[in-house]
């Protein structure tokens, strides 16, 4: 059997004109993507998936969470397949390669195959999990973080959205609940490409992340309850203003995330106010922190340095503060093997590339628990992500696209002997 | 003509009644109210007043803002009338008596004035004003500030609510736009009975309050625009996090009003984060600080010191910022004969009296441009106040409405001889 050689690319313009027509699905506001999880621009955009995969000649079948997997037969069906894909859905305010990349890039390199005529041992099969954002229907990763047993489909299917409908009614109201028990897959392996979301590649120049390690997070959700009263007639001193809670809690994150730089990151980006209303003290507000790192003892020590902060901030300021923990996710360490043969794909292929943490979780954090697996990255412009404006460079797109072709061929194993 | 004495008073037991009556429209989650302007709930109380007023003989009118005025005749009716009132709606988690006693109390002295067969040579009105509240359509104290021109009707027509409609087609839906021209009335004086909605009658265990002076205030709405960008992969370095320039805002605010305390206070109460997700470094908040003090060289001070450092705190965090004063109410010095006249009703029925500054805005602030004008304020429990717990006792109620009865007699002149 041949060497995979350089020569051996995807086509170019058919991916990006995938993506672009992706895009044209629950179309954002500013440019980018509105195609959050389960919503009817979601149900669209599977069906376009569903109808290019039907075309590639790909078998499609639906898990009970709606992850969609379509196969690609091996020379030899009792093989284990390779999988590889991402995600869909978007943020709501969300770009047009989060995810979407990772899952059109699969579809590329199927397509490819097919026209080359190659066929590989292992049967592939390309993923799209379903809502891995997590905005609409927290957590994030739902539906891998089901397939790999972190959570149960029935807790999923309870998760409500701000109108009060639930994940289980909503995947119905979309007519994409499938009827194959969810987990029920043996993995070869599992690769995702993935846009960075962040600055570094870009900043170094270097063409593919190759991600050994994903940084753990943690997910605090909080209340803090003051006493709603009246802004012109409520003294000073008498106050109990959850909104000050808020705003010494937000410095304390801040302070906490640069104390441990340049890994640790922590944000508060999702914050209610009640009653809301500029002519009343906050009673109260809840927010969302977000705290990572890639290592599990500065983790830890960053919820912890936190936690007993917030609980003095709250008792100085007269409020009643509870915390509870929405989402953890362990730092992860990817597959050795897995990671290698994405670093060879890169150097076999001539691209600059450069070891890396994911900053993002993905769904192949969950993967990684229960199959060996590894990540590409792809750098995007200024780092922005989780905004319309996301952008990346076609030439980024193909360069990734490509590792991933490899290293997918790599694990696979080419078996035709035309191509030898 | 008899002088007024201690033995003039109102009815009690009517008066709690028609306080509870009225609560049990639009009933709030939590025992209080949720009356927003031009709601049906907004409607049903204004019938619910109306039926009233036409069954007290009174003569209902409506402007073209909405604002309701029910006249009783005088003896005189080429004098100018004697008008009384406040407003009927409430905050989206209001109490029951805010503005609603000040209404109540104002039909329940035209009753008292039936029951007894007085009749005054001055006509009296009782005034129902629009919108105080402006929570749903800002700016508060709407319907009185049009009235007294401050603003121009189709202004306040323009306002928009959070759904996008404005406040003259509600207006319109909840059927009552009047014919009558904003303003066209001439007033001898204007008394408005509110409670305190601050601790200082409570503790002082004060009956009445005789408000001389009204706190003025500035509403400054900020806009903050940092770079929506992913929580987990964009380094602590590259950030502009709209919500630590919210964070660090509050804390300046905090600390102005603290510095110009006990008069001055500052609240930021109404905030929204954008696009508000978890693993989403806010690219945009927008929130609205509520600075007050009664002295106006302060209030200004207080301003100039809030802009000029916000300024600094956003460009340290990268962040675009605009300022914009959506609402300015100069400090108000009420009409010393009408001060006087409360404060000698307070004296002859024997309550506890003492002379206080509102902290909060009233309508009364509005119409003391136009009309001479003078408050009366009631205790309640705690201080406690645009909150669904706000509570005040039968006394208390009962003593500021004999108060406003006996300032009203005092200023309309008792006509027939019967009482003489």
């Amino acid at each position: 059997m041949k060497e995979l050689t350089k020569s051996l690319k995807i086509n170019s313009s058919r991916l990006w004109s995938a993506l672009q027509t992706m895009a044209s699905v629950g179309p954002g506001l500013a440019g980018g993507n509105n195609r959050q999880a389960l919503t009817d621009a979601d149900a669209e955009g599977r069906k376009l998936l569903e109808k290019w995969c039907l075309n590639a000649g790909l078998k499609v079948s639906v898990d009970e969470m709606g992850n969609m997997f379509a196969v690609r037969k091996g020379l030899s069906d009792l093989e284990a397949p390779v999988y590889f894909g991402s995600h869909l859905d978007t943020q709501p305010t969300g770009g047009k390669y989060d995810g979407v990349l990772g899952v059109l890039a699969g579809l590329e390199i199927v397509q490819t195959l097919n026209d080359l005529n190659i066929w590989t041992k292992h049967p592939l099969v390309l993923v799209n999990w379903t809502n891995e954002e997590g905005t609409r229907f927290p957590p994030p990763m739902m539906g891998s973080g089901v397939f790999s047993g972190q959570y149960s489909k029935d807790w999923a299917y309870s998760s409500l959205d701000q109108t009060g409908k639930t994940f289980g009614e909503e995947l119905r109201r979309i007519d994409w609940v499938g009827s194959e028990k969810v987990g029920a897959r043996k993995m070869k392996a599992f690769f995702e490409l993935h846009i960075e979301q962040g600055p570094i590649l870009e900043e170094a120049r270097i063409d593919v992340g190759v991600v050994v390690k994903g940084q753990g997070a943690s997910w605090l959700q909080l209340t803090l309850i003051g006493q709603e009263s009246h802004s012109g007639s409520t003294p000073m001193s008498i106050r109990r203003d959850a909104g000050l809670g808020l705003a010494q809690i937000t410095q304390l994150v801040n302070n906490i995330a640069v104390e441990y730089r340049p890994d640790g990151v922590g944000t508060i980006g999702k914050c209610d106010f009640y009653p809301n209303s500029p002519n009343i003290i906050a009673g109260k507000v809840i927010f969302v922190v977000d705290l990572r790192s890639p290592c599990l003892s500065s983790l830890n020590a960053m919820v912890e340095k936190f936690k007993k902060n917030s609980y003095v901030i709250a008792e100085d300021l007269g409020l009643e503060i509870t915390i509870e923990e929405i989402g953890h996710f362990k730092p992860v360490d990817f597959d050795r093997s897995c990671i290698d043969i994405v670093r060879n794909a890169a150097k076999r292929l001539g691209y600059s590339h450069k070891d890396m943490v994911s900053g993002a979780g993905h769904d192949a954090f969950w993967i990684s628990q229960v199959a060996p697996t590894a990540m590409i990255m792809c750098p995007c412009v200024g780092g922005l992500s989780h905004n319309e404006a996301e952008e990346i460079t076609q030439e980024w797109a193909i360069a990734g696209t490509n590792v991933l072709l490899h290293a997918v061929l790599d694990t696979a194993e080419i078996g035709n002997p035309l191509f030898s």
